[in-house]
């Protein structure tokens, strides 16, 4: 896009915030639904692909236009702003009381390669909403309140890990689905790789985050609930699987003596559907990837290699379940003459919210008169990396059909005002309660 | 190689030739072991790969260096030689009585990418055997003896296929594994493409045509078995499966809302084994080529692709089974909340072996002392192009572990004698039979 271009949607989108409704002291606080929902259709021009949603990885060039104008709305919301060494955007509104932590809230605005307007966005955009609504409004929060939009969420989380002080040998020479490292991409957006380390937060450094997001599922569109309250965001544990068996003719070796690897496979992906839903809990298990080997129509397959996923909010829940499932794979491996190897690949811990913001969460979305329902996030996010930091809690708001990662992504304006006046209010009552 | 590794390797194989035992009239004639074996072993020199086995794809630099060496053992066993428009390999034998129809035999010698040392070359080199085991004994047949090492099996059965008359639309532009379009090939081993069709046979041209070939499967093996008397060779169908589900979060999505299209599509490899295995027969179903899209480990599939391979020598048992599998399908979507697309893409007929000819090869190996064994053949051959020439037969001996297409293919020095025997007393006590 070209400058011209870039300013003409901005001052539309500023058109919008420049009249702010007068509210008088008397009346409840409330977000300007119409404003946030103004800014999200904004920001769906950036990146915007002929699916009708959003290409806008981290470090593209839509991703610069994006954080642009989100830098602006910051400013305009009367913060100081800065971009970290991580290139994380960074608005700071200081606090009326010396000597508090500050109190965190924001989310991402990069998406996957084929995305949706939705996902990272709405908690951008309705942090954003609450510092300007604090801004008409003329409130001072107590504590500092820290606006955080991290960079690159959608492929490794490394802006909320970098504060986290995760080692970042770990990632910084990961070529993105921008096509650049992470470390280029950090120098491209106004980071500076060579002093990233700079960037990390102590442990208890923050009085508390809070995340707003959309559910990413279908659980609460299916029950007909406003707002989630997430009691936590689930361990990972994934698995590389290789299959061996023998290639052969498809044609002269008969059915009795084959050792065929993509049946071996195949019976394994339906022994972790099975052994995963037989087992009660809202654990998930997913394979997402099945290769065969020479993978032909007139050879048996002699290799194959699958993926295995495992997520639930106790990683103890995970580790009988794989072990099921490796009994069953040594049960098919006897069946079909195949071997099969698992090798775990990766592991991400499971990370709790604070009970004490999930029940103001829960109390100040009914206060506004919405319904709620506690669920875990199958999906991670950045405020997990943030727990480290301090006491955490996640604000979910419907998606239409549970459809993520997707041109079809979709959450209603009503649903978006809804959380952003859920976010304003558990920050206001976070900023009332905590006295450190 | 160069022309004097070559002229060594080849002056090597013509010592045990130039040396013929000398036959008595008396004795009963056989063929000499040694010699067949020697040239099987000049022959995988030529494009002898890391592995042991043989890398020897039509029309690459190794074919056209073993057609040089075949074009000599032909000349040496007194046949007249041609290379025909299609660029097969012929020697001509004349026969003693005018107006009979040649009796042929051959097949071929190029290999698949990665092959071994076995097939298509016993049954040319053993071709080229019984021809100078009759040279060497001074026999002449009743029938013109017609010896074909056909072009191009392994990668489409072209020069077989030229010369039943298959339309060279279907293959001419085909990209081969040595690289070359079938034109481009068919004019580096010295045919012409543009009189191709000058090659076609008409039908009933031929008195008979017998081929040896190793088994490629493990039947005479297991049973131990020297002599297979082949059936025919069995008819292909072939399908891609569609299955289409819904791609979503892998994370987010409870199991009971999932629209999985790898686990919709292991259910059916599962279905098709199960199928095919249940029906009594010889069939086989095969489901080599699995993939599923996105295939990531955190993106439940929303689309997968399978291919369906079935073959027996009746196309009425192959109809019935892949009914049964779409019923299947049908169960296995409602279940899953996919949907399944069958389209059929590669039909091949099945060629029956003559009865006639069966029965002569099973009594000529009897009376060689062999055991024998009716069997189908499971993979293609240059003998079924030549059914619609004239009745057809063919004659398999052991495949160690029923390897093929594979440095491991292996067949014992003396079953290769002993199917060269069995050809030779098969194609006389045919020319003694034979009156067109």
């Amino acid at each position: 896009m070209n400058r011209r271009d870039f300013n003409r949607r901005v001052i539309a989108a500023m058109a919008v915030m420049a009249t702010p409704r007068a509210v008088p002291a008397s009346q409840p606080l409330r977000v300007n639904g119409q404003r946030v929902n103004g800014w999200l259709d904004t920001l769906s021009t950036f990146g915007r692909n002929s699916l009708g949603g959003v290409s806008r990885p981290a470090y593209g060039d839509a991703d610069l236009e994006a954080r642009d104008f989100v830098l602006r709305l910051l400013r305009d919301a009367g913060m100081e702003t800065s971009i970290d060494a991580a290139g994380n955007l960074v608005g700071r509104m200081p606090g009326s009381e010396a000597g508090l932590l500050p109190i965190g809230t924001g989310s991402h605005i990069d998406s996957v390669p084929e995305g949706g307007r939705y996902d990272g966005t709405v908690g951008t955009m309705g942090a954003i909403e609450v510092a300007m609504t604090l801004r008409d409004a003329g409130r001072t929060l107590r504590h500092p309140l820290e606006l955080i939009v991290f960079q690159n969420e959608e492929n490794g989380k490394v802006g909320s890990k970098a504060l986290r002080g995760e080692d970042p040998a770990s990632y910084m020479d990961f070529v993105t689905n921008s096509g650049l490292t992470v470390r280029d991409g950090i120098t491209r957006i106004g980071g500076d790789p060579a002093r990233i380390e700079e960037v990390v937060r102590a442990e208890a450094s923050m009085a508390a985050f809070v995340e707003l997001h959309i559910e990413q599922g279908a659980v609460l569109e299916s029950a007909g609930i406003d707002v989630g309250v997430v009691e936590g965001i689930v361990g990972i544990r994934r698995w590389n699987v290789e299959v061996q068996g023998f290639a052969n003719h498809a044609g002269t070796t008969p059915m009795d003596r084959r050792q065929d690897a993509l049946l071996a496979a195949a019976r394994l992906v339906d022994a972790v559907n099975r052994t995963v839903r037989e087992r009660p809990g809202r654990h998930v298990g997913t394979v997402g990837s099945l290769r065969a080997e020479p993978g032909v129509a007139n050879v048996i397959a002699g290799r194959a290699q699958l993926t295995i996923e495992l997520r639930d909010l106790a990683m103890g829940v995970i580790q009988p379940l794989i072990e099921e499932i490796e009994e069953q794979a040594r049960n098919i491996a006897l069946e079909t003459g195949t071997s099969f190897e698992f090798r775990p690949v990766y592991r991400t811990e499971p990370a709790t919210c604070s009970e004490m913001i999930r029940g103001l969460i829960d109390a100040q979305a009914k206060e506004l008169g919405f319904t709620t329902l506690s669920l875990p996030s199958g999906a991670g996010h950045d405020a997990q990396e943030m727990a480290l930091l301090g006491p955490i809690g996640m604000i979910f708001v419907p998606s239409r059909g549970g459809i993520s990662h997707s041109a079809d992504e979709y959450t209603e304006p009503a649903h978006i005002e809804a959380g952003a006046n859920v976010l304003l209010h558990t920050l206001l009552a976070l900023d009332a309660r905590l006295d450190a």
